[in-house]
């Protein structure tokens, strides 16, 4: 079960661990939107996205014979490093399936952490098989990327932070990719501010969460091919989805456009580098201005984890 | 004259009214240069820059009836919008002599902040017997940049914030243009911490202080055609110059080179926009690294007003 409790336990087990990331304002931002904005700045988080919070907190909440054994994950994104990193924290062995064709970046930032990368085929090998299979055979513990409640939990401290970092919020938005982020949010945000709503961000070109969050089941859509390549998810979690349904007050789609535009207003107007995911939010608001209008309004800038080059080819896009 | 006390008086006048900027580290960084690095984001300061400091304060320090006549300042970057932001605070005029090539963003923003822009020719006039009329005529308060000790006060509280944010720093690196930030900085570090070395930064394309420093006397150059726009003063402040001399350790020079690559470490590993000018701090951490090795290391990173055109330009760049 995913309550305050168990948040708060991964709180403590974070505590010194992982940044209390600030939060950051512009009046510039507040006056052109016509709210209070409050962003959550996980930008600055270690690795640069909030996904240490859950990976860290899943490898703790292991019994100490598990966790020296070591854990394996699966992700070619943020969540790999963030488990790589998780485990050297804590000294013990990580393996990470990563698909061939990743980033060499992201490769390389993996291994960096000390984790042993396994490359798979994305077109022809099923990456949590192969996991699961070396799990089975060195008797690793499996950290997933969103289905489990203690990293669902460790996700959810971001909000806890922001509920005490800031006072009376009306709404906090949070992108959704498998959903541990925003089941973690709501469920701390909820259970000490009732009022409060939360709101997920998809991108319009994936929108699985939307349709399965009208349509009162999980539904599932091709890959999503979206510049957020944070939230390439095709169907919401098992474990999430029924936190999503009962906390949270609606999902809001977000263009292509309104994502870079909001990542040019973060550099320009905000000083901030934030990933084309983490600019959902922002442009969730924007694109959504009336919903919000003279409210005080929470954003996850969930990661902040782009290259000049990729930032270059995305705002150079013609819209 | 400027001393600690003055400072502090600053302080109080500023508590509120400017941001409080946050102090940023990374692990990452610390890796890579063998030190600890703080960073002091004055790209967050209210305007994009340390600015506002000085050019409220020395409005702050009016009397009511000077200030209610208004203000005039000569600025084609970051000190127009300032002494503009600051006047509207008060609510009182400003008048800002502003090049008639300068971009049209800052421009706009300058008028955005409600100031009177009087655009001249910076090849046939004189922007400061233009001010200083416009003054005369008026009877507005000049605001000059640099040479006055309430602008050096109120600049030297972004060191106060930092000896009050980090403990035990070693040294402070700060950069400089007509030495308006530096002085005030260097006067708040070393009476509060004397064993603290101040080292100024400037590009080796404007190296007007660094000579002058060597020379034991203020020399002139040509007007540095250097991308740290906010570096271009081509000799060192009359009212400045004696508090670098007698308080700052050392002139550090940097490359064009190692300031675009400050940039994109900032962007890519801190996730901060930082201008070129408020880029060379790390830039020269990087570039004398062995001076600094193992130490406590406090960065000013003056300022992040550069638009996403001119950033990509910048980093494209062949060096």
């Amino acid at each position: 079960m995913l309550d305050l409790a168990r948040i708060r336990q991964a709180a403590a087990r974070l505590d010194g661990i992982v940044h209390r990331t600030p939060v950051v304002t512009s009046s510039w931002l507040d006056q052109q939107l016509g709210a209070r904005v409050f962003m959550k700045a996980e930008c600055f988080q270690r690795a640069g996205a909030f996904k240490i919070r859950g990976a860290y907190n899943a490898i703790a909440a292991l019994s100490p014979a598990e966790r020296a054994r070591g854990v394996v994950a699966w992700s070619s994104g943020n969540h790999a490093q963030a488990v790589a990193l998780a485990a050297r924290l804590f000294g013990v062995r990580a393996v990470i399936v990563m698909p061939k064709d990743a980033p060499a970046t992201k490769l390389a930032a993996t291994r960096g952490y000390g984790a042993e990368v396994v490359e798979y085929d994305r077109y022809t090998e099923d990456r949590e098989a192969i996991a699961r299979s070396i799990a089975a055979r060195d008797g690793l513990a499996v950290v997933p990327a969103y289905d489990h409640y203690e990293v669902m939990a460790g996700q959810g401290t971001a909000a806890l932070e922001l509920v005490e970092q800031v006072a009376d919020l009306d709404a906090i938005l949070v992108p959704i990719s498998g959903g541990g982020l925003i089941a973690g949010c709501a469920t701390a945000a909820k259970a000490i501010r009732p009022t409060i709503e939360i709101y997920g961000v998809e991108p319009e070109l994936g929108s699985d969460t939307k349709q399965s969050f009208d349509a009162g089941r999980r539904i599932e859509i091709p890959i999503p091919r979206t510049i957020a390549d944070g939230l390439t998810v095709g169907i919401p979690g098992e474990l999430t989805f029924p936190v999503v349904r009962a906390l949270v007050a609606d999902i809001l789609l977000v263009s292509e456009a309104a994502i870079v535009e909001a990542m040019r207003t973060m550099f320009e107007r905000v000083k901030l580098v934030v990933e084309p995911s983490g600019a959902t939010t922002l442009a969730a608001l924007s694109q959504h201005k009336a919903r919000f209008a003279g409210k005080r309004v929470g954003l996850i800038l969930s990661g902040g984890n782009v290259g000049v080059e990729r930032f270059i080819e995305l705002v150079s896009r013609k819209a």
